[in-house]
């Protein structure tokens, strides 16, 4: 393991930890979800939408959440006394009491911590923008789960498996019925008209942070901003396209599949309006 | 813990061991594959087809396989010394090396065995049959995914905490795009015309081994089987109903959703053909 990749600290339950319980569903079943926070100078970055996030998956799959005040307290103590960190929260139903599917509603729920190195914005990401490929792989619909951050995640980990060329930074995935959803690991906003459009995650693809607070920049810029159902063809007709996640903020494509894109007056507004949370000087 | 439901026996790795690493993928991302094996005197019934198919969701999922022998062994020292029992194997791709969805190829994967106690069969459960009702939650379509027994089993906890009854013994389940699939933890069949019917799995579902089995066996028996695609409406007209999985063999189902149904000719000969291999007397 590359000392540079491997995990600082991880941390089980409250505890300095390195191994979670054979038992544990998240391992069984996947049964359990995930958030990923950027974090600067030892501050969480879009914590309240983090935390409001994991709730709302914990109260549809019915997990006992633990509250607020513990989770954020687990991940201050680890994301304390670093520059830049990705720290890393994974929340599961707990221990299997028995063998199947079948909860007891007495479980305990596990929460793994684990904070990595967060590499330096490149600024040329930032920039001139990212190359992204589409993936061959497909995400299944199923309006139950769609949005969610969970642990069921194998659609993801094919997709990324697709390419291995570092100059590549994302894939765009569609959805079995061809709709456009989201990158393997970030959401995706084209620009038509001046006009924001995002795929609406209403059968698959997960609800991200800095999507939401992309929302709001946009809003707040007086820039129209739709949820919608887009296909190949609108993908093929933007005029610009960009990425969103926790750890990126928003990225410009620069080539997709190919043809050339360049970040243009829409995407450059959302990147300024979004600055100062990015900085962690805000709370988005 | 019920002392009776948890595990006897617990190895990771070829060694008594009760935790797994806090990095393994197949808690991160339930990227892995798992099977649950009857043992009956110490020996793995139906194993060659276990193992084949563990072999193919490996090669599928494109996860170094630990080779049929190892395994093998693995599952024999966990099943020996017992008069019944219940093996269950999980399959991880293994450590992550790093943070996010990219595979390195150089995992070793993580290989879980664990040993529960198999309960007696209830007679009443094989001659009468069983009460099953319809399950709200939807499976999702993947080709991708299909017919894998993976460890992204988040539809089926959710769908079988539908139901606390005990006399409930299983849950039908149909797809977003209203196939029938599968029992939350089995196969069904139909019969209708003397005939047998099971849905094809191209979409979604596990290819169950005990299906496999069943219908070799009704192939040997003359009774024409075939998969298709079904629906609710072949559901309402079949006139016998069963269940298959390598726990329970073949039950017929006695009530289904509030109608009565009884166990016919067809399901009783496949019952029968079945019977020297459930007894654990041949190998299927």
């Amino acid at each position: 393991m590359a000392a540079e990749a491997a995990p600082q600290v991880v941390r089980v339950d409250g505890r300095p930890a390195e191994a979670v319980s054979a038992l544990d569903r998240g391992l069984h079943y996947g049964d359990g979800l995930f958030e990923t926070i950027a974090c600067l100078r030892g501050r969480p970055r879009l914590l309240p939408l983090h935390l409001e996030r994991l709730a709302q998956g914990c109260a549809r799959l019915g997990i006992a959440f633990p509250g607020r005040e513990a989770l954020r307290g687990e991940i201050l103590t680890v994301a304390g006394g670093s520059e830049r960190a990705i720290v890393k929260v994974l929340l599961t139903r707990g221990v299997a009491a028995a063998r199947g599917y079948a909860v007891q509603g007495s479980e305990t729920p596990t929460c793994l911590v684990l904070r990595y190195a967060f590499a330096e914005e490149d600024p040329r990401m930032t920039l001139a923008g990212v190359r992204v490929r589409l993936a061959a792989q497909r995400l299944g619909e199923n309006p139950s789960l769609a949005g969610l951050k969970h642990l069921n995640r194998l659609e993801q980990v094919l997709a990324r498996r697709e390419w291995s060329d570092p100059g590549i930074a994302e894939a765009l995935m569609f959805s079995v019925s061809g709709r456009l959803v989201s990158g393997v690991m970030s959401n995706v906003f084209l620009v038509e008209d001046s006009r924001l459009r995002t795929p609406r995650l209403d059968r698959c693809g997960v609800a991200g942070v800095m999507r939401a607070a992309a929302m709001r920049a946009a809003q707040r810029a007086g820039i129209a901003v739709e949820e919608c159902a887009l296909g190949g063809e609108d993908l093929a007709r933007a005029r610009e396209v960009f990425l969103t996640s926790a750890l990126i903020g928003a990225r410009p494509v620069r080539e997709l599949d190919g043809r050339a894109l360049a970040a243009g007056e829409v995407t450059r507004a959302i990147q300024v309006a979004l600055a100062p949370l990015l900085a962690g000087d805000a709370d988005g």
